[in-house]
């Protein structure tokens, strides 16, 4: 494999042996504008399932230009079967949670409305450029889905046979403990900062293959308990052991 | 217990049954200005090691005030004799590292330095106030020691029977293990993003006591091992199990 380049670039192109990749303006202002980078020079690009791709610069324009691929640098890394389903919250901590799951490896971030969710205003283009930013800046070949907001109880009911990791703050101090066999599709929700309403704990309780986890004896802001529960989950379950 | 306040303090005095305690012209100003709370309103204080203390406003003025300590609301919870050791990074990830330290339970906060740390200044009075703020927010009663920067060497040297749990990108891929006796004292040490020098990695390799984990396939921040390191420890050896 060829040696991977600093700059890395999330493209909507297919990846292979000599592939040629079109610039959009944006792409280009940040290549050739930004980074300074000239016709020659090496990026790597990656679309989400062709693995990392050393590519070369073969034209650059102000507002085009066109990359050549020239060999796989990193092979395609998908995560687990895992997706991490979050209350919103205020804009900064919601963006560190995208770019947390990315780095740690979900497959799909869905924004949940509950009860207690304060913030109900969900920019879906803003996360997902998020997502990407974050794939693009740490090394990834993956780059999560961040689905539309769903209210709980529609997505509860939507959940067919994937597995949910629950972490709620009502059970601060009761010991952690997860189990069961890998490869299982699984979810991990993370509750808004009030915590779940009683109907949404009780529902929570009766539901088949959910599993609820305790991330210590200290309160944890949700940012912080996101990627605590996808440690314990990566670490248990997933592609971390 | 008493009921918990929504505002928490925190103040350098004793905390006791009938206590006083001065309020200096900064907590004068936040309390009744900024959060308009009067004679007679409730806030909870913790000084870092009597517990949180329900107490009552006796007096308010522009620059001064006094609280008065009406009961026991927590107990006083601290940590396992933990401590961080991070290599100093950007402003805003060295923040929320010592934030998410606080929160999830750690005795000292260390910054080192390494062959291949950035970033050398380090306003340590900045953050010890943020771990202070970071108890405040999170209903902690424990606030961790900032301690001074120090030369990664040198920490080895003094580290005694501290055994140390070291995360280090060039283990990636490797499976995590931690295991040990609980209650004695260890140390995580979180690399700087450009990795350990070869000579720091050959010192590491040799100092007994070190554990060295991998934080699974992925490339993580600095920020984001943190965070997963701390897990893995609190949920294998500290107080989470």
């Amino acid at each position: 494999m060829m040696d991977r380049a600093k700059i890395r670039l999330f493209v909507n192109e297919a990846l292979g042996q000599g592939q040629t990749i079109p610039l959009d303006p944006a792409q280009s202002h940040y290549l050739f504008g930004v980074m300074r980078t000239a016709v020659g020079d090496r990026v790597a690009v990656f679309n989400g399932h062709d693995g990392e791709w050393s590519a070369e610069i073969a034209e650059a324009g102000k507002k085009r230009g066109l990359l050549r691929c020239l060999g796989l640098s990193a092979p395609q890394l998908d995560p687990p079967d895992l997706w991490l389903l979050f209350a919103p919250i205020k804009k900064t901590r919601t963006d560190f949670i995208v770019e947390k799951a990315t780095e740690m490896g979900v497959r799909r971030i869905v924004p949940v409305l509950t009860d207690f969710t304060n913030s109900e205003r969900v920019r879906i283009d803003r996360l997902q450029a998020h997502a990407v930013e974050a794939a693009e800046q740490c090394g990834g070949t993956f780059v999560p889905n961040v689905a539309q907001p769903v209210k709980l109880a529609k997505l509860l009911d939507d959940l067919q046979d994937r597995r949910l990791m629950f972490c709620d703050e009502a059970l601060v101090g009761t010991a952690p403990a997860l189990s069961g066999e890998r490869g299982a599709p699984w979810a991990i929700l993370i509750g808004p900062e009030g915590g779940f309403s009683d109907p949404e704990r009780a529902r929570l309780g009766d539901l088949d293959g959910a599993h609820s986890v305790s991330l210590g004896p200290r309160i944890l802001r949700a940012d912080t308990a996101a990627v605590a529960a996808l440690t314990l989950w990566q670490s248990t379950l997933g592609d971390w052991g």
